[in-house]
């Protein structure tokens, strides 16, 4: 069936509550996952295949491993322990303390997982930031909850540096800052932090089998700063974070205009890229090129962990959640990925 | 030949030293102008002419009003009074102080032109603002120096308030702030500013046919801030601004996630866009996502203006000029978008 090795993809099913549940078990019933399990609550998916208007059965593992006895037709769930009783009776799309603490506990059981060999990539469906905070769970997202699960598994006390990627098939953009204000964002830029973005970029760059990837860095400021007359982030710390880079052998170069580099290196048909991965400074300048071309393909990485993590470009849409109009292509498109980066 | 009433376009030609002139002569050769007359030293059209490859005459008239008097086969050129001498022999690609004095005269000219009533609008090709500059011109680039006639010719002391807008088949983008630091634009964000932009934007609909524009606007920070978690501009200032707008009667929504707020703007076949115009807050937010497909079709149009005025989305090229095979799509989307806007 596919070519990632032994071990399968291990999705997890995000909030009980979200879409999550639905577009694994839809991606799933179009055989476009691959080999794989879901972490998750077996009544909670039961009930998503219902939303989804799949009559297909589920088929309970006790592990990962044993992903290969469960029969074509059936949708392989392995329950982690610790679970919350009566999930499948939440109502969709609300924010609740218990659906927040399943989310979490399945994002730890993959890891566990993953870490221990078990699953080759883990694919991770939406959850809700306040759902979390309600179970009282200390990480904002899925990111920062990988880190310290990493780090954790890894006996090590500080957590490994990542750096968030938004990938679709024409363009593939890595990010400085994320989630804090634009202003925080310019305060926080400094060449420390340029540099580990350019090395993890460089390093994860052989998973895309690119042994020497070009990437270009775009500026701060527009125009990059027309030479200092609109701001010096680009003399001050980004220039000298290339050099570095450069001098360590990774073919960065940069800083460009913001407002043309990712035109530059789109890669499509007729419009070969310049470039294989583009760094930006901040959150938004990434993210608009990646999703003007719609969020349906886009695929969200993290780059810098002990294993690897996809998920789809888009939230826990509670609006949508239980009507099975969900749309599960993000998520094929991660789960592609994930096997794509794990077969490496 | 077109429907945009008795006077002619008028196209002035940029800095001599760069690909301005060929691209104009190349697009009038196309016959993609329409009724037009080149602002410009005849010399240099003539050896624009040349450079682009095309054995046609000019035809020098005495006043853009006698367009119409200009045989099918020639360009037809107004040569205003007052340009240095020589200037079709300037080196190709250099930034030199005549060239910057002749391209300022040409605008001069043009704008009291259009103010007189003579030319139905202004369509500008590049200028190279360092030869401005070397020439003495106190204005960093045309939109300033457009400002400052339009004032000038109204008698007015104040300039009128202006904003840049980017435009491309899909996709209408106006900007709050454009050339500054990144850093400066957050500090320069107010809500006199963001609703000044609502105000022209809205008014500005008006040239392209839409009597109520559905305007959305993108907040600042990842998410428009996330309720506040990221930044709080979007509830300090352009929330209010919004609101503000909207009591006036004008249909402004959002601050919506600047990532994705470009994409549901973007109109295209089997897209329809869910708003007429974005405005964005910073440079880069709005210009990314109109480049993204490819600055051929981008059009630069300066809203606020007393007259209709256009320009390609690209600069002199310097490296280029003169080689003819400078691309005159962005221009000729130019003068086709102020053929419109000044029909109405």
């Amino acid at each position: 069936m596919s070519s990632h090795g032994p071990h399968p993809l291990l999705v997890t099913m995000g909030d009980p509550c979200g879409i999550g549940p639905e577009i694994v078990a839809l991606a799933w019933a179009r055989g476009a996952l691959g080999h794989v399990v879901v972490c998750a609550d077996a009544q909670v998916m039961r009930r998503a295949l219902a939303a989804a208007g799949l009559q297909r059965p589920v088929a309970c593992i006790d592990s990962p491993a044993d992903w290969s006895m469960v029969p074509d037709n059936a949708l392989p769930v392995w329950q982690p322990p610790g679970l919350p009783p009566h999930l499948h009776q939440l109502p969709w799309g609300q924010i609740t303390a218990d659906a927040g603490a399943a989310a979490a506990r399945c994002i730890e059981a993959a890891v566990a997982e993953v870490m221990a060999g078990r699953a080759s990539a883990i694919v991770t469906a939406p959850i809700h930031k306040e759902a979390l905070a309600a179970a009282g769970v200390p990480y904002p997202g899925h990111t920062e909850m990988l880190q310290a699960l990493a780090a954790g598994h890894a006996g090590q006390a500080e957590a490994p540096p990542v750096r968030m990627m938004l990938a679709n098939e024409e363009l593939r953009v890595v990010l400085v800052t994320i989630h804090v204000s634009l202003r925080r964002a310019i305060e926080m830029l400094d060449l420390p932090g340029v540099l580990q973005t350019l090395r993890i970029t460089h390093a994860a760059a052989q998973g895309f089998g690119i042994a020497r990837p070009r990437i270009a860095v775009a500026g701060l400021n527009p125009h990059a700063g027309e030479g200092g007359l609109f701001g010096d982030e680009e003399q001050r710390i980004i220039g000298p974070a290339i050099a570095a880079a450069r001098a360590e052998g990774i073919d960065a170069t940069g800083p460009y205009a913001p407002d043309t580099v990712f035109m530059r290196a789109r890669d499509a048909q007729g419009h070969p890229g310049e470039f294989d991965f583009v760094v930006a400074m901040t959150h938004d300048h990434g993210l608009i090129p990646v999703k003007f071309l719609g969020v349906e393909q886009g695929v969200n990485v993290t780059l810098g962990l002990p294993f690897v993590r996809t998920s789809p470009d888009h939230g826990t849409a509670f609006d949508l959640a239980g009507s099975g109009r969900a749309d599960p292509s993000s998520l094929v498109a991660a789960a592609r990925m994930a096997r794509r980066l794990s077969a490496r």
